[in-house]
């Protein structure tokens, strides 16, 4: 049997087919044009996923099951998605909509949470007994691992930890709250970082390179810091400080087998885990205790296709999330 | 069968035996006197079973299991407790030394966790597939049960809620750390943000009854603040908004089926819980989508008994925490 895996994001419906294991048999790709209505865009998911599917040569009998990652919150006892900013969703039938192109069992989670079953069946975490995945880019996601299945929830709104309170009373967040991790440890919480050094320290190497204030980016920033300049050090510095922080938050939570770093500051490699590891002992509660090897995510982008085809195999249809 | 629990103070041993529901079938209780070799303290935590046993009515035979709820860090594989700061202990092999006196299956852990799947076993949190347990007490601590049993994590260090990061840089913690959780929600944070209190209001109702700023309690305060005291009412305030932050926390990451208040500050009651109810829905992330319930512990102190007897019930002996 083979697995089939949609990413919908909000600019690119990216599908695959996938073995048993995760490993990719083919590929197809889509527009997702999110200000159509959503039965156009489920349309144009079941053609690319039937499009990966020829790629593939496997026949659509051999198809075990469909599953969907969103950038949203979804269920699985009905195949409902809550909420899909990036596309203008809410409440809408996921589930119901796809299965009159392909009549296959469907599963649909959040992409994070959907990046964090990829790594964990076929990544850097696989064998991990848990695992939870924290993506650094624009906001940070999170998705947790238990027993080689995804925990959501009782209500399906778990793993949001870009959402939990770092600083009391602290930078305000998109969400409402004030304070959230998101603030401290996303791509834009890196860059904000850098505007405000540079214009301490207009002599600093970031604004060389980056031309200008408003086009400083999480890589100049850390590629700066990497070559030595001081204000990107401090920068780099605060930063891996407050992953570090949230790292703890983690451990002392939950302590999983293994935490993986993925998304887009994630591409900054051994230099952010060095960064990272050296510091996660200073916060921790037990100092001689163990606790979970901190990791960077391997499989990238293929993440969203690998990790969606592999809920078809992890869960059962009509399983809460 | 029967199930003896040993809950293991700082300053008692309190035995237990309980049915396999959890109902306390005899009880017995020892002073610990800590600072005695640990094979002493543990020759009287098994006199204190046996008396317990013998007031049950029970045979040893029908004794299926034993468990012990510790103010520490534990593992399971081989029964070892790692720390336990009010008893000076570090590596003791508590198993292999009660095994000496009584030969049957032995099962150790935390006494946050013991106290929560007490709850979810002949407590309020009975029935929920996942719970959440917040002890409110001198410091803050946390158990967590995913279906029926608990999660202490990969290397035994979960559920330390008490350290999780609540504000950057913020109130220096006995763990080392700044800003851990438990110096905003613990009853220790209550008394000292009521002691901040009277000395810019010293007309408080607080001071009258403390009668000197060093006598102080938490009960003062809430007893105040339920009598509409405006300093008391302030401090209440300010202290069910950083559970309610807490709380969020919870929910934000693992979003359980229900949130289960314990520990010294929970005997104010509904007071308290209409207080925190009011607040968390002020800093979930997702306004419209269920979350899990919050209620206060119903156990009191059986629930160290209770739950540490229901150990044996829901753990394999080798099984890791």
């Amino acid at each position: 049997m083979v697995y089939l895996g949609i990413d919908l994001g909000g600019t690119k419906i990216a599908a695959g087919v996938t073995d048993q294991d995760g490993a990719i048999l083919g590929r197809a790709s889509a527009a997702t044009l999110a200000r159509r209505s959503y039965q156009e865009v489920v349309k144009d998911m079941a053609a690319c996923a039937l499009s990966a599917l020829a790629d593939s040569g496997h026949p659509l009998e051999e198809v075990a099951a469909i599953g969907i990652g969103i950038p949203g919150i979804a269920e699985n006892v009905h195949g409902t998605v809550f909420f899909c900013t990036n596309l203008g969703w809410e409440n809408i039938p996921l589930r119901e909509e796809l299965r009159k192109h392909i009549d296959k069992p469907i599963f649909i989670d959040n992409d994070a949470t959907v990046a964090a079953l990829a790594e964990s069946m076929a990544g850097v975490s696989r064998g991990a007994s848990s695992s939870v995945f924290l993506t650094l880019g624009t906001g940070v996601g999170g998705g947790i691992i238990f027993d080689g299945k995804p925990w959501t929830g009782a209500h399906g709104v778990a793993s949001e930890l870009g959402h939990l309170t770092l600083e009391l009373d602290g930078i305000p967040c998109t969400c409402g709250k004030d304070g959230c991790l998101e603030r401290y440890c996303s791509a834009t919480a890196l860059i904000r970082m850098g505007r405000e050094a540079v214009r301490l320290h207009p002599d600093s190497l970031i604004l060389q390179r980056a031309g200008s204030e408003d086009r400083i980016d999480g890589k100049t920033i850390i590629d700066c810091a990497r070559e030595g300049d001081p204000a990107a050090m401090k920068v780099f510095d605060r930063y891996t400080r407050y992953l570090a922080l949230a790292i703890n938050t983690i451990v002392s939570f939950i302590d999983p087998e293994m935490i993986v770093l993925g998304g887009g500051i994630s591409m900054a490699g051994q230099f952010l885990l060095d960064a990272v590891r050296e510091k996660i002992p200073r916060y921790l509660m037990f100092k001689a205790m163990p606790y979970g090897r901190v990791e960077l995510a391997v499989l990238g982008n293929g993440a969203g296709i690998i990790g969606a085809a592999m809920l078809g195999r992890v869960l059962k249809e009509g399983e809460s999330l």
